[in-house]
C-alpha cells in the first residue's frame, strides 16, 4: 500500500508548505495515516481530547475470549482498516492506536431500500446494512469525515463537538430510507459483552438510552441522547438476546414496532424516513458517562442548532489552535504531514470524561463531580509516560495537570489504593505492567508543572508502589526483584519498577520528603538484581537467586519480558544509564551492543514474537513499534559516540513514519509513537521522565516555533539542514554554545532560540 | 395448620385486650399471619413503609420462564413459607402479599464449621449453608425477628431503620465462623436474572456494591453498603457466571481470596471470623436506589451506632404510632390480633424509595431528587386503589399525597406518558389491567386530600386513559368496549376502564374541567356495551358487536375476565350500581344473583381457575382472595335487603381472616386484603373510590377510636354488639339518626361519634 497517493499530499505539492505564518494547519493532518495494518488509528472526526470519536467501522468481528491471540479482531482495535472494501457504520467511541480494545459504542448506519438489521459480510455487503465504499469518495480531516456509501447512494459526513457526534446524511429520493442504531455492535465484541442496553424513544426526533458492557473495561456504561433533524415516520427494534430476556408483562406489547421503551442485551433499532433527492437528515448524538439526562444537557449545551458547517469549523479551529503551538518548516511536504498528523494523534487523548456540569462516573461506580479540574480518561500509561506526558508538560501543561488530578481522583476512588495502570471509562483494566502513573506525576512535580496537591500525589505514588497484590510488588519488595516463577515478565517488571521507584524518589526529594526519597532511591537500584554480569544481559532469576539457565536473548515469550527481548530490554535503565553501561562492560562494549541492535537480522521465529509489528516496523532487532526501545537510540549520548544517536533517530524517523495509511510500523499507542516523532523531529527527547533533562538528538525540521502556554516562544532553528546533514556540529542556546548533550526543561520553558548547526559528517 | 396456637394468642388470653388506653399495640401484631399458603406475607423486620424489609427466606427456587404457571416458585413470593423446615438466609427486600414477585436482594447467612457457598436443599440442609429451624425458637414482631439456626447453633436477630437492615448474630465459640453474602440468591430468580453484580471490600469492616437484575422489574439496580461490627479475618468470593465473564487482565489476580473488587453475574462472598461463646457479630446493611455512596450515607445517617436494641425500639415506636391511629376494643383476642396485623400489613407499603438526601432512581433510569415530597415505590394499584388508598385518605393523608406525587413523578419520567399500573423500583412492570392510578388521584381530589398540582394530576390521568398501545385503550375508545379478539380479559378491561373513566370525570367536575368531565362521563357508561341483557351477565363481544356464543359464567380463563368469572365480574360497576341492577333485571333478580354467589358450590374445574386461592378462600362462588369481588358484599345496600350486606361481611371477616399463619385465604396484595378488613371491621367501606361515600356494613369491633391527622377524633361505637348481633338496627352520627346507607368522607373527617345499634335480627 506504499503506492497510495493521498489527495492531501497532491494538494500540498502545490501549496506553500514551507511558509511559517500558515495558521490553517488542519490541512496538513491526514487522519488516514496509521489506519492500515498496525497503526490502529481511526480516520473519523473528533476535537482535541474530545469525548466523542465519531468514526467508521469497516468490520466488527466477534472476539472469542479463549485466551488465544485473535488476529482478525486485533486488526480492528480502532474499527477501521484501510484496505477493507465496506463500511459497517459509524460509531461514537474509539481508541487511537491501542493494542487491545473496547468501545465502538452506538453504531449508526443510514440505508436505503429493503430494511436489513444485520450488518452483512464483507463478501456479501448486499445481505446486510453495510455498504461498499471507495477511497476516492472518502475525505478525512481533523473533525471531518466524509464518505459515499455506494450501496445506498448516501453521502455520509461526520463532525463533532467535545461530547456530541454530528452526522449529516445526504439521501437520494427514497420511500425506504432508514437510519439504523445498532447497540449490539462494538469493537472487541464478545458474544456476552453487552451486559444491558436500554433505549427510549422520547418523541419522534429524540432517542435516549445506554449501553452497559463488560469487556476490557469490566463494568462500563455509556449513556446517549440522539436527536434527528427530521421526525421519523415510524420505528422499530429487535432484541436478539440469548438467552432471551425474561419479558414478563412487557410481553403484552409488540415491542418490535413503534414501542418506545425497550431493554435487553442485543438491541437494534431502525427509524424510517421518506426522503427527497439530496435531502439531508442530520443526527446529533451526545454521550455522557453519567446519565441520559447528562447526555441531553451536553447536546443542548454544545450544539443548540443544526448547522453542520459551524460544528465542523469550530472543531477545526480548536485543532488549529492546538496544532499551531508548534509551527514548523520541514524539508519535505511529507514531513509536514507527518509532523502535524503526529501532533493530531498526540492530542487525541487522554479523552475528556465528564458532562458539561462536571459530573462523571468514578472508579467506584458512583457519580462524582470534578471540582476545579477537567476529568480525563483513557490512560495508556505504560506507553504514554515515556514521551506523551513529557510532551504535555511543554505543550499542554494545564491539561497535564488536569490529567494528573484525574489520576488522583481515580486513586481516591480506587478500592485498591492505586493510581491508574491502564484505565478507561471508570475502569482499571490492568493492561501491561509497572506503575507508571508515578512517572507522570514525578515528571510534572520535577518540572514545576504541578498545580495540584503534590504531597497527596506523592502519598498516592507511595501507596501504589506498595500495593502488594498488584503485579509482583510483594516479591519485588521482599527480594529486590521479581522472581521468574512469579511472572513471565519478571525482568521487565523489575526494570520498570526500579525506574518508577526512582521517579518517586525524585519527586520526594523535590518535596523534601527524605524518608520517601531514601526508601525509593534504594528500590531504584533493584534493576541491578536482574542483571547477569556474566552475559551482560538482564535475565530471569528465580526466588532463590539463581539465573535461569535456558535463556535466549532474542526471545520474548516466557523469557521474562513483555514486548521486547533481552537485547532490547536490558537497555531499560533510563534513570541510571551510566551504571547500566558499566554493568554491560563499559562504553565500548555498550556501543557494540547498540550497533548490533540496529544492524542485526532478527530471525523469523523471534520476529513472530514481537507484538503488533510489521516487518517494516523493526530495524534490525530494534522494534520501534514497541515502547521499551523508545529511549534506546538516545543512549549513544552516554557514550563517546553521540553522533550515532543523531544518525539513528533520523533513520527511525524516515523508516517508521510515512505519510501513508500504512505509514506507522506499530500501534500509535494513544499518541506515544507520535510524541516520539514530535520530540525527535525537534531534536531532543526525554530519556528519563522524572528528570528535567532532554537528551539531544538531531532535529529533522528546518525550523520550529513553539508557542508556550506561559507566553514565551521557543524557536528551534537549524543551519545547513538536509536529509544528509543529520549530524549536529554545534548547538547554541540563545547564541551561547551548549556544552552538554542535553537541554533542560527550564531552557525550553524560558523560550528563546536553540540553534542546531548541522553537517554531513559526525562531529566526533 | 388451623390447630397452630400462636404464642401471642396464649399471651393475649391473659391480658387486658379490651382496654382502650393500651398504647403498646405492637404486641397485638403477628407478622406470621399470612406466611403459610396463600397470604404471601413475610415475617421479618421492617418499619412502616420502610425501604428495607429484612426477612428470612425458607427457600429460593429458580423460576423457569417458559410461560407456564410455576407453583413451587409462586409459593415464595415473599420468600418464606411457614411449614418449611429450613432457612436459607436473610435478605433485605420483600413484597408483602403479592401474587408475582421479585426482590430478595442480598441474602446474608451466618454459619459455623466447614465453609459452604451453596445453599443446599430442604432435604439435605447439611450440604449447604442453610439451616434447620423450629417455630419454637422463632419470634416475629413488628421490626423484630429472631430465630435459632439449629445447624449452626447461631441465634439470628433482625431489626431495621427505614433504609438499613440491622443483623445481630450470636455465635458459639468457633474457629470457623462465617458470614455469607450471596448475590445470586433472589425471589423469583431466573437463570439469567442477575444482569450484573459488583462488590468492593472497602476495608476489613465495610463492603459496598450493587445488584442489577432483570425480572418483574426489567431494569433494576439496588446498591448497598454493609458494615461489620468486628473486622473479619479473611474473605473470599466465587463467580459462577455462565457464560463465564470475560476476565481480561483481571485474570492476573486470584480474585477468589482477599481480592477487594469483584464483578460478574453470579457472585457469592464469604467473610471469616473467629468467635468466642455467645459473641455477637452485628451487621448494618444499608440500601440505596442510587449509589453505594447513597447507601453509606443512609447508614451513617440512620444508624450511627451499634445498639441493636435501640434500633428495634425506635422501629417499634414508629409502629405503635401508626397502629395507635385506631385504638379498638374487640370481641375476642383473635379479632384484636387480626385487626392490628391488618393495620400492620396495610402500612408496609408503598415503600420508601429515596436516599436520606432525597435522591432516587427514576423510571427514565436517571437519578432524581424528590423536591417537597417523600418518594415511594411498590404500587400494586389494581389491588390497592380499592380500599388501601381510600384508607390512607383517612389514616395516612399526608403519605397518600406523597404517594400521588410519586405517581406523578413516575408519569413525568415515563416515556409512555402514563401513570403507574404496577410499579416498583424505577420500573413499570405492567401487571394486571386498568389504569387505576386515576382512581387513587380522583379519590384524593374528591376528598380534598390533594396538596399537589391537581390540574397537572388530572392531565396525567387523561393522558394515561388515552395511551393507545396500553391494554386495549385504542379499541376501547373506538368501539366503546374492548373486543374479545383483542384480549382474553376484554370484559374485565372494559368494566375497569369505565370505572376509571368515571373517576376522571369526578375529579374533572371538582376542578371545573367540564370538557374532561363530559368526555369521561360518556366513557364511564361503556360498561353497558359488554352487558348482555339476555343473560344478565357481562360477556365478551367481538369487534363486530357480536357476543361470544360459547360462554360459561363460572369460568375465568379465556372467558374475557381475569381473577374472577362472569358471575363475580358482572357486578363490577361500582360507580353506577343502580343502573347495573336495572340491567341485571331489577332488584329482586339482583338479590337472587348475589345470594347465589355466596351460597352455590363452585365445581372443582372452575375452582382450579381461581388464582392464588385456597378452598377456604372462597365462599360459594365468592372469591374474597381476589380483588374484583371486594365491593360485592356491600351491593345489597343498593337493594331493599341491606341486612344481607351486614350478614355477609361479618361472615367474610370470620371466614377469611384467622389469626394464624394460614389465616389469609388469598394474597394480602400489598395491604388491600388488610384494608378491606379494617374498613369492614369498622363498619363501612368505599365501594366506589372517587366518590365521597362509604357504604355501611356491620362493624365487628366493639369500639374504635380513630385519631385523625387533622387533630380530630372519630369514635365508632357499638351497642349490643356480639358475634350474633350482626344486624344494624340504627346508626347515629353524633347522636343524630343517619337516614341513609352510607357515611360521607366529611362525616368521618369531622370526627365525633358514629354509633351502631346492633341486633340479632335483620332490620327490614
Amino acid at each position: 500500500m506504499k503506492n497510495i497517493i493521498i489527495p492531501v499530499l497532491l494538494f500540498l505539492a502545490f501549496t506553500s508548505f514551507a511558509q511559517t505564518k500558515d495558521t490553517d494547519l488542519v490541512k496538513y493532518v491526514n487522519p488516514l495515516i496509521g489506519t492500515h495494518k498496525m497503526g490502529h488509528t481511526y480516520p473519523g472526526a473528533t476535537v482535541p481530547f474530545g469525548m466523542v470519536q465519531l468514526s467508521p467501522e469497516t468490520d466488527t468481528l466477534l472476539y472469542e475470549h479463549n485466551g488465544k491471540y485473535n488476529g482478525p479482531v486485533y486488526k480492528y482495535c480502532a474499527g477501521y482498516q484501510y484496505d477493507d472494501p465496506t463500511i459497517v457504520g459509524f460509531s461514537h467511541t474509539h481508541f487511537s492506536g491501542t493494542g487491545h480494545s473496547d468501545l465502538g459504542d452506538f453504531l449508526i448506519m443510514p440505508t436505503t431500500g429493503k430494511l436489513q438489521l444485520n450488518s452483512g459480510t464483507e463478501d456479501h455487503p448486499e445481505k446486510g446494512y453495510r455498504s461498499a465504499f471507495s477511497h476516492e469518495n472518502e475525505v478525512a480531516e481533523p473533525n471531518y469525515y466524509r464518505v459515499k456509501l455506494d450501496d445506498h447512494n448516501i453521502i455520509a459526513e461526520l463532525t463533532t463537538s467535545s461530547r456530541v457526534g454530528f452526522h449529516q446524511y445526504t439521501f437520494p429520493q427514497s420511500e425506504q430510507a432508514h437510519i439504523i442504531l445498532d447497540l449490539t455492535s462494538g469493537i472487541y465484541n464478545y458474544a456476552d459483552k453487552n451486559v444491558w442496553t436500554f433505549v427510549r424513544v422520547e418523541n419522534d426526533t429524540l432517542i435516549t438510552g445506554y449501553r452497559q458492557t463488560s469487556g476490557w473495561a469490566r463494568t462500563r456504561t455509556v449513556y446517549f441522547a440522539m436527536s434527528f433533524s427530521k421526525p421519523f415516520v415510524q420505528y422499530g427494534s429487535q432484541d436478539n438476546s440469548k438467552p432471551q430476556v425474561y419479558r414478563g408483562f412487557w410481553g403484552k406489547f409488540d415491542q418490535r414496532k413503534n414501542f418506545p421503551e425497550v431493554a435487553g442485551r442485543q438491541l437494534k433499532f431502525y427509524f424510517d424516513f421518506k426522503t427527497s433527492e439530496n435531502e439531508k437528515i442530520k443526527i446529533k448524538f451526545a454521550l455522557s458517562p453519567v446519565s441520559t439526562e447528562g447526555a441531553l444537557q451536553n447536546m443542548l449545551s454544545e450544539i443548540p442548532h443544526w448547522d453542520f458547517e459551524e460544528v465542523k469549523t469550530n472543531g477545526q479551529q480548536l485543532w488549529n489552535k492546538e496544532l499551531g503551538k508548534v509551527v514548523v518548516n520541514t524539508l519535505t511536504p511529507g514531513d509536514k504531514v507527518n509532523f502535524y498528523t503526529a501532533m493530531y494523534h498526540a492530542f487525541l487523548g487522554p479523552t475528556l470524561y465528564m458532562d458539561v456540569n462536571g459530573e462523571y462516573r468514578g472508579l467506584d461506580q458512583n457519580n462524582h463531580k470534578a471540582n476545579g479540574f477537567t476529568n480525563y480518561t483513557t490512560f495508556s500509561l505504560w506507553d504514554t509516560y515515556r514521551a506523551l506526558h513529557p510532551l504535555f508538560n511543554i505543550l499542554q501543561p494545564k491539561r497535564n495537570q488536569d490529567m494528573i488530578q484525574s489520576m488522583i481522583a481515580h486513586y481516591d476512588q480506587s478500592v485498591h489504593h492505586m493510581l491508574p495502570v491502564w484505565s478507561h471509562y471508570a475502569n482499571e483494566n490492568w493492561c501491561m505492567i509497572g506503575y507508571h502513573s508515578v512517572s507522570v506525576i514525578a515528571d510534572a512535580i520535577i518540572k514545576g508543572n504541578a498545580n495540584f496537591d503534590v504531597n497527596k500525589a506523592l502519598d498516592a505514588c507511595v501507596a501504589t508502589a506498595n500495593q502488594k497484590y498488584y503485579g509482583a510488588i510483594d516479591e519485588y519488595i521482599q527480594l529486590g526483584y521479581v522472581p521468574d516463577e512469579k511472572s513471565g515478565s519478571s525482568v521487565s517488571m523489575t526494570l520498570e519498577y526500579a525506574y518508577d521507584d526512582w521517579c518517586i524518589a525524585q519527586a520526594a526529594k523535590k518535596l523534601n520528603r527524605m524518608d520517601v526519597y531514601d526508601t525509593f532511591m534504594k528500590r531504584s537500584q533493584n534493576w541491578k538484581n536482574v542483571f547477569d554480569a556474566n552475559t551482560g544481559y538482564t535475565r530471569p532469576r528465580d526466588g532463590k537467586g539463581v539465573f535461569r539457565k535456558e535463556f535466549d536473548v532474542l526471545s520474548t515469550h516466557g523469557q521474562g519480558f513483555i514486548e521486547g527481548n533481552a537485547w532490547n530490554y536490558s537497555l531499560y535503565v533510563p534513570h541510571d544509564a551510566e551504571s547500566m553501561i558499566k554493568m554491560m562492560g563499559g562504553t565500548k562494549r555498550f556501543v557494540t551492543h547498540l550497533d548490533s541492535l540496529f544492524t542485526m537480522y532478527l530471525p523469523d521465529k523471534f520476529f513472530a514474537e514481537t507484538e503488533d509489528i510489521t516487518r517494516e516496523g523493526i530495524i534490525g532487532n530494534y522494534v520501534h513499534g514497541n515502547e521499551p526501545a523508545h529511549h534506546v537510540a538516545y543512549l549513544y549520548n552516554w557514550t563517546n559516540e553521540p553522533w550515532k544517536t543523531q544518525e539513528r533517530v533520523r533513520m527511525i524517523l524516515k523508516k517508521q513514519y510515512q505519510p501513508t495509511p500504512d505509514g506507522l510500523g506499530g500501534n500509535d499507542d494513544c499518541g506515544q509513537m507520535s510524541a516520539w516523532y514530535i520530540f525527535t523531529s525537534l531534536g531532543f527527547y526525554p530519556v528519563a521522565p522524572g528528570s528535567n533533562e532532554y537528551a539531544l538528538g538531531s532535529p529533522a525540521i528546518q525550523k520550529a516555533t513553539i508557542a508556550l502556554e506561559n507566553g514565551k516562544t521557543l524557536i528551534i532553528d537549524t543551519k545547513n539542514q538536509s536529509d544528509k546533514n543529520v549530524y549536529v556540529q554545534k548547538v547554541e542556546v540563545n547564541g551561547q554554545p551548549l556544552k552538554r548533550l542535553h537541554l533542560t526543561h527550564e531552557e525550553i520553558m524560558n523560550g528563546g532560540t536553540v540553534t542546531f548547526y548541522m553537517g554531513s559528517r559526525p562531529k566526533k
